[in-house]
């Protein structure tokens, strides 16, 4: 698999100082597949002044959103040999915010994450406190986002190891995101298994169990938690080079369509993602090339 | 192999109707290492509207060039189980305009195609009559072109399969060529094997002889001609899809760099190429995973 490796992953993510014209974001970043770090690139956003936990309690705090709970803050991983989604609880933005604040108490780890465009969906009136998507991405990427995603949680709450088919810019507000990354060249020292899907319920005593599916068809998920591989289980994981970067307030890391990562967050961190669907050109084709090779090899 | 397919090939090159922006050029053309054939697109050039076999001769006609000599016209092609240079002879491109014209005869078959930049190096009294470059082309890839090639020949010279690590812009002035394309992904169907170089030497009376290199190092080239190919022998390229296209004067070929092109011509067919070094991204890792594997699998 030498030849996998010439796809040349850079040591850390490159910082801009400042946004790329679409041009340079096109041909540098986004035909490459390669992540950076955009500085200055929300300094006229209000949000970027404003947005604190006290200013979303007066401008939203009555209003309901989607807050995913789980007992130790992994949403969307493996547990107990299942591939488990969080509850999900309508709970007023203000409850949240209790909680975050330590005003107030909820059973397991919260995080406001729903991935449908939950900021337009659920948080209007926060909409005049950014622009609608990000101007020298969309003329790059021709084409306006499919999704504009808000993200609020506890220190505990992860996003496990995965992958998506969005080239996804990432505007954190308020706090920092850790993001582990690994190009989708490392696919095949990442592990797949099947799953059978399951879901959260929290129960009125403020437990948690977890409810199988009524469907019978299996998830291929990531099992390995990049903090602390299970090396002895998935020693080709040991090959793969993971990148990673911290994301402060006023930066946007651009995280190309396919890479793999996994999340984390300091305690109410606030941030935005613009979701634009990837293009299914020659970088698909390779990736899905690598990923038929790693299954025909026997290797996951 | 059904999984290469996925790389969406067009059943023809498409036109553009004019220069595209160099944003669109990058993101349509270049990054998914597509072909287009755009019009119009050297409207403005003097040498558009002057280029003739007389005005070269009253332009240039004493200066000596290099032309590529053959018996039949092929140059850098597989002959009697050799991969045989053409022959190089430096004429006053006045003597070349005698042969196409009719008025003298040469052995053989000629073509002044050397790819050194001999527009630049051999025939600076023609510089005047087009621009150093491609302004649109060269502000989408960020550089400006390696080499600008000047082309003329006999309707016989051809171009034999292959293909170049380079971005290529093929501006046809007068005539037109003929090119037959496979994209990268065709690699596992088109057959490559090691060939002894070697050289015609045209002798005193008219003869061609072949002539071995003096080094051991053999080649490796495409035995296949795509114009009568022995699926007999080669039958892995019947699985090959060729994409045909007329360049005419005044239009330009997108040419990505990888694509496999053989090239015929009309008799006395003037064109000028410019060559952008490919980045070496994505597609060149995908395609040379596709190299890679091709090789493994023992396909040649």
């Amino acid at each position: 698999m030498a030849m996998l490796l010439e796809l040349s992953v850079p040591p850390a993510v490159p910082y801009l100082d400042g946004p790329p014209t679409p041009l340079a974001f096109y041909r540098d970043w986004v035909c490459p597949n390669r992540p950076c770090i955009v500085r200055r690139a929300l300094g006229h956003w209000p949000a970027l002044r404003k947005w604190s936990l006290p200013y979303l309690r007066a401008a939203a705090g009555a209003t309901e959103v989607s807050v995913a709970v789980t007992p130790d803050g992994y949403a969307d991983a493996v547990r107990g040999g299942r591939f488990v989604l969080p509850a999900e609880r309508r709970l007023p933005l203000g409850r949240v915010l209790d909680v975050l604040e330590g005003r107030a108490a909820h059973p397991g780890v919260l995080y406001v994450q729903k991935q449908c465009s939950n900021l337009r969906a659920e948080l209007p009136a926060l909409l005049p406190d950014l622009p609608p998507h990000v101007p020298w991405a969309s003329e790059a990427l021709g084409k306006m986002p499919d999704a504009v995603n808000f993200w609020l949680g506890e220190a505990a709450a992860v996003t496990s190891l995965h992958r998506d088919h969005y080239e996804n810019l990432y505007c954190v507000l308020s706090g920092e995101k850790r993001f582990l990354l690994h190009p989708p060249s490392d696919r095949p020292f990442i592990p797949y298994e099947l799953f059978a899907p399951a879901t959260y319920q929290l129960t009125e005593d403020g437990a948690f169990k977890i409810v199988d599916e009524e469907t019978t068809e299996k998830v291929p998920w990531i099992p390995l938690d990049p903090l602390a591989p299970d090396l002895a289980r998935y020693p080709g994981y040991s090959q793969a080079r993971a990148l990673r970067c911290t994301v402060r307030a006023g930066e946007l890391l651009y995280l190309p369509s396919l890479w793999f990562h996994h999340v984390q967050q300091s305690h109410g961190c606030i941030a935005v993602n613009f979701w634009y669907d990837m293009e299914y050109d020659l970088k698909y084709s390779y990736f899905q090339l690598l990923d038929s090779l790693t299954k025909a090899a026997g290797l996951n």
